[in-house]
């Protein structure tokens, strides 16, 4: 079980190897929501997105004789880039698999920081078989995207820092967001804020299109993903047994929003507070927008979880 | 004339309404350009936009008298929101002309601070009789958008802040850039840095389908404007006068690029920077990607002016 003091040891861990990110505010979208809402700029991290805070801690906590077989690990996404990132400061070896149809730009993104790449077909099957043949060649850890404790720990290091800068300016929270996908980034932000602050409201955010998390804790039973079709990529995936177990025991509260809401949330953060987010990091300002009477006259502070949106071919309009 | 000391007297004069706006960097773009980059990020500014130190500082330069008469301007562009912004501080009233065709949005933005909005119609004949009208009517003070004294000494003050940070981290330019439009932006950044530092190289960036600024110092005669064809919309209006004789004097050189540089610029400052620009921000990057051999091992600063681009209708790419 990860506690908050397996957080404060992580911060103290990683913090030479990832940013210090800022707090944004913004007047205008505090009078549109009707609430005082704080960002804590996970976007500007390094790669892009908190991942690198998890993937940071876990290549950290390895034993020598663990780091020399090297990392593995299966994704597409900004895991991806944030385990080839923190095996390269470590200075070992990375291995990511991959589905064959991964966006290119992805592809050389994770490259460009060192990472051996392998490919495999796009099902959870060939993913696990890649996997495992990389293991039995190479000795290499699997460090999994969020069903890992260090991971966890790592992702809870930036709420630490929210906290504590919000306190430091004498701002007490009345509710916390973060989006929920896989539930590593939950699980560790909601373990770090009941530890800082115990009555704090805390809410994951997901799209109605993958809500899975939302099911499973209204009805106690784990549900498996939904087919991948909401624009939030990141927030695809399902819970596992131990993130779904974070999430029940820290009593996180799960409420959904539409696809035009994420649009919508996606554009209000750019146009307000002129930083670029990932569709995935608009989940939390749609359930806002879909459910206002949660927030109304609250202090809100809600994780960008990633900046790493797909700009080829968005059209610039005149 | 303008003088680098008149712009140190306006960055202190204004300095309690404008940000004093942060640096950034990309190692990434540092590669790709092969140049060593410092963008001054003026998209962060108040009212998203360098305008606002302008129309601060020519608000703040009238007279008790002037100022109980308000102030007037045409601009469907940053422009407006920044003298309704300035107007609201300093308490006096403003009335903007704009034209019938303006979009929404700017509409709406601008008379959120306060101005009183005047439609016309989109000629510029129309528009000037409606600014007389409006002056006739009310006694209200014209504050040209760039033909300006005081306009351009406080777009100046952009510059005074950017090389005293880089020179408190002991970090000297080779080559200053900003974008021109009417030539305001650059009057005052040419003026501030060759008071500064005369050796610096500046060069001013044009869209190649807005270039008069470009054909007019290369033919030491002004040019009217082309047809606002490109996507920089800030870029679409040609120098004056004024602002054509100081760009001459401080000995601006001009270079163009094609609107997908432009294109390709902002894409490439949004991923890496994480910070959103308005396409007449990214022309500056899409000359150094055009010109790469002008550029290749020096270090530049480059001004980006401003974050207001336009996401209604953005496509979010899934």
């Amino acid at each position: 079980m990860v506690t908050v003091h397996d957080i404060e040891q992580a911060a103290t861990r990683i913090a030479p190897y990832v940013h210090r990110t800022p707090i944004l505010h913004s007047r205008t979208l505090d009078a549109l929501i009707g609430a005082t809402v704080y960002f804590k700029a996970e976007n500007l991290q390094k790669i892009g997105a908190f991942k690198a805070r998890g993937a940071m801690n876990a290549v950290l906590q390895l034993s020598d004789e663990q780091a020399a077989r090297g990392v593995v690990t299966h994704s597409s996404g900004n895991h991806a880039q944030a385990l080839a990132y923190a095996a390269g400061i470590r200075g070992i070896g990375c291995t990511i698999v991959m589905p064959e149809n991964a966006p290119r730009v992805k592809v050389e993104a994770t490259r460009s920081y060192g990472a051996a790449i392998v490919f495999c077909e796009g099902t959870l099957q060939a993913r696990e078989s890649a996997v495992q043949e990389v293991i039995e060649r190479t000795g290499a850890v699997l460090i999994h995207p969020y069903d890992n404790d260090h991971v966890i720990t790592g992702q809870g290091t930036a709420t630490l820092e929210f906290l504590q800068e919000l306190s430091h300016r004498n701002i007490q929270l009345d509710i916390l967001m973060a989006p929920v996908g896989g539930g590593g980034l939950m699980s560790g932000t909601a373990i770090a804020a009941r530890g800082i602050q115990p009555n704090v409201r805390i809410i994951g955010a997901e799209p109605e299109a993958a809500d899975d998390a939302t099911r499973g804790l209204a009805t106690g039973v784990r549900q498996p993903p939904k087919p991948p079709t909401t624009i939030a990529d990141g927030l695809r995936t399902a819970l596992s047994d131990r993130t779904f177990h974070y999430l029940q025991s820290q009593a996180v509260y799960m409420h959904t929003c539409s696809e035009q809401a994420i649009r919508t949330g996606l554009r209000l953060v750019m146009e307000r507070l002129k930083t670029v987010i990932e569709p995935s990091a608009a989940v939390t300002l749609g359930v806002m927008l879909e459910h206002p009477d949660l927030f109304r006259g609250s202090t809100v502070g809600v994780i960008l979880c990633g900046g790493n949106l797909d700009l080829q071919g968005m059209d610039v309009p005149v």
